[in-house]
């Protein structure tokens, strides 16, 4: 039950997204020792982001909810290979902020984790 | 004030969201014996929405904030009734995620709550 | 490292956006003491929010996250000003919403704060 939502200032066409979908998914499953069959991802494109008053053109906003707590030291190793994968599409590390939001209560197809 | 944040993989009309916003307005008001009238809701539809690395042509991740806390077996009632509501814009519940999140500072019209 | 992230109803051009943004930051900057390098926003017009069951043709939603805690004088300061901001957008600040969400695990640049 992760959760990723990432907002990209970029534009990614289908095939783009489902890759960096995919990539995410990957991570935050070894990071957190999640399943993969249940973690979701929403990605959004085209976002008008900004950071010190400048619109940025390569930027890019993702939270991370979780089921329970998340150890630093976890967050420290995903938001490393987050910003890394992050490059391939252009940008920087320095222009992307990763959050990370412990969930307790949590529901599912009709109930609760 | 609880404030619902639905983004859903399906694209709806006018008639279709105002529809489901009030569904959802309704469940929430009695679920937390709030009043409707404090009430928010943001119907984001046509979202790029994935779990388990595939595209979800039907899902949806839907948030519920909350001014104070909110126990679980409220919010098990609610995931269970959203659930139901969801499947009848051909949405599984097995592909939807409800999460509930207690918000101490909450500001309206210009105080705060 | 605050984000402010801003889901409105009405559309705005590249420029009142930017000029929305650079308000927001700067009032943020001064009511956390945070400085406006390290503040990112995101602008998200012509969103579906509704209140109270009706759909808003001008309404607002704004969340800001901040890395620990924050006051909640500081918060009702800022509430105000965000709403008198909003107001020159023909937003009535009794369509307004305005969440504070401290976070302890943030990303930055392949790091943690």
């Amino acid at each position: 039950m992760p959760y990723i939502e990432a907002k990209l200032s970029v534009n990614l066409d289908e095939n783009q997204k489902n890759e960096l979908q995919s990539r995410l998914t990957d991570l935050v499953s070894v990071s957190f020792s999640k399943p993969k069959a249940y973690i979701m991802a929403c990605i959004e494109d085209g976002k008008s982001l900004y950071m010190a008053e400048r619109k940025l053109e390569e930027g890019a906003y993702i939270s991370v909810s979780l089921l329970g707590s998340a150890s630093k030291s976890a967050c420290q190793n995903l938001t490393a290979d987050i910003c890394k994968i992050l490059s391939g599409y252009g940008i920087d590390g320095s222009n992307v902020y990763v959050t990370y939001h412990p969930v307790d209560l949590w529901g599912w197809n009709g109930s609760m984790f």
